[in-house]
């Protein structure tokens, strides 16, 4: 497939979940300071929904950077991928509405987990896709490819699962260290390829 | 015209149409389970029209990619595509919200024939514009291309509506069957065309 | 400026415009088809918006092809010319919701000159970059310049604006008449351009 | 990174911010010109915001035009500047909905501080990527970089949330004096740069 248009269309959509996160943040219904503190937590799910898909975005870039053709197979990865995004804005206005309760966390954590599953797979297929060796490994990798594919995210997906049923919040503080880590370590030619 | 632009207005347009399907589904006016299946048919909807618009655009980027030129004629038959599915998020969120109704399941079902004559208008138009006839044949292998040219669709289409009469939700039955069959059939060089 | 950004810009802020006028077509409260002919005028008031900003889509397309560079002066009138389209959203929606009443006509209508006011700007910044004589010949025999830059465009203007207070609907009409003929009468070379 | 991807995908979620300010503008209740009216601080807010942030990306694309390269850290500067104009949506609609109140202005008064502290972060980013002497004095030249490195920046924004203290909508004239003089103030050869 056309890489460009693939991209660009995917750019789209990206950037339109990003920004439709917004409006769940309601206009204050009154003219206080307290009107607006009304959105607090609302405003702190919004914030870390944003980054998380930005740094997601990143990751997604420099991915396929590396990808030479968009196979059907890729083109599919893609787009589970972004249907899992597309329940951001839903399950982040729903956390933000109801903080403090069971339901919305979960479901934010669902959609989360789905959306590392759908990027595993898409990064899987782009690296099936490439016989280039070296290519493989850069790919391999990444840290967000390596920490799927270690047990230890079974198991730590396991026991935030537990934290979240003692503290629902946990779930945000869950998506703050992947975020945070996923900043931070990346791949070491991300941000040269270009140069 | 200019294709480049034309492609990339066009994909702007898909993606927020696919994009804004998802702000029917209503974020829960409750934290309990039960409140987010309050909204079950409407994720069953956005979820079959989701991947049904990407399926065609995977079809309309195959074929555009065998346009040389846009003429005018090839610019409003895409207009009209594009006008027409501008209505799957209304039709979509009417029948997410009932589900086992006559009126919703019609209308979604005439956007959907509506639709693909559309569709059918616009492969002619740029089959028409080549006169190379390696790439008229190429259009005309399309699956799609194929099932609306065959009086069996023809047929079909009448059996469907009247299934749908006796059972509203088979509307969706029927997207899924079409939505997989031009997800299998599609030409063997759609994703080998830019390597 | 870099054309090729301020186009992708302009045709993401279009896609956008035209792409939520949808959103007032309101998913109808109940499942009978009464129900969804309720929407009936903002089906009407959206369709000819809907076609009248891709026709004036048409021509930005082919005025822009024939700018050589995006000076700051075409930079903002070609932002003027977004920004009073950017309440067709609301006047379209004012309209379908009171057809047959004379200030949502009337603001119809207004945004209608302004934005052909734009236009008349935006065409005259760009063939005023140019010092090539047969691109402003070209630019001057575009359909809606000629219109524009003729008297009978403000005495008809009179007339209509006469005939809109006797009955409030003729505002759609004359996005109509103006519609189909600014389709009509196309530049030749306009799809001819890039071959 | 991948300059023109950042590119796109930054236009098109300004693009859409831009445009979602306009569904703040409620349809009328009523199809009386009073109707009309009752949304004139609405108007009022949503023209300033529309123009200050295409200000905004004018001075955006032309320091864009000024990087090599697209690093981490300019990526990331410019997704906090994404971050906080995607605010100006909802604090546009709460200034338009109570326009001589306190607390709605200050709100807007800051998001407008904090852009601004993103903007002179993203260029101090720009700038120190680039080795070249004359793209550096360029963006020194910039009349937004001069004003906010300017001991007097900081003395005008305490000023100006005094006047605003006593004179809520001061705000907005604020933004209309800065928007004039970032429009007239721009680099000679900002509209020059691609001919």
């Amino acid at each position: 497939m056309n890489k460009g248009r693939v991209e660009s269309f995917t750019d789209a959509i990206v950037a339109i979940i990003l920004t439709i996160m917004v409006l769940e943040i309601k206009v204050p219904g009154g003219y206080q300071w307290s009107d607006l503190l009304d959105n607090l937590s609302a405003f702190i799910a919004y914030t870390i929904s944003f980054f998380f898909i930005l740094v997601a975005w990143y990751n997604h870039h420099y991915m396929f950077s590396l990808a030479r053709v968009i196979s059907k197979k890729i083109f599919w990865a893609n787009n589970i991928w972004l249907f899992v995004m597309s329940f951001y804005p839903v399950s982040t206005a729903w956390l933000g509405k109801y903080i403090d309760r069971l339901p919305p966390a979960f479901f934010y954590y669902f959609v989360f987990l789905f959306w590392t599953f759908a990027y595993q797979w898409l990064s899987y297929e782009i690296k099936s896709a490439r016989e280039n060796k070296e290519i493989k490994t850069k790919i391999e990798h990444m840290s967000i490819y390596q920490f799927t594919k270690n047990p230890i995210f079974y198991f730590s997906g396991f026991v935030i699962a537990i934290l979240i049923f003692y503290f629902p919040p946990f779930v945000l503080i869950t998506s703050v260290v992947e975020l945070v880590s996923m900043l931070i370590f990346t791949n070491e030619d991300s941000d040269r390829l270009f140069s």
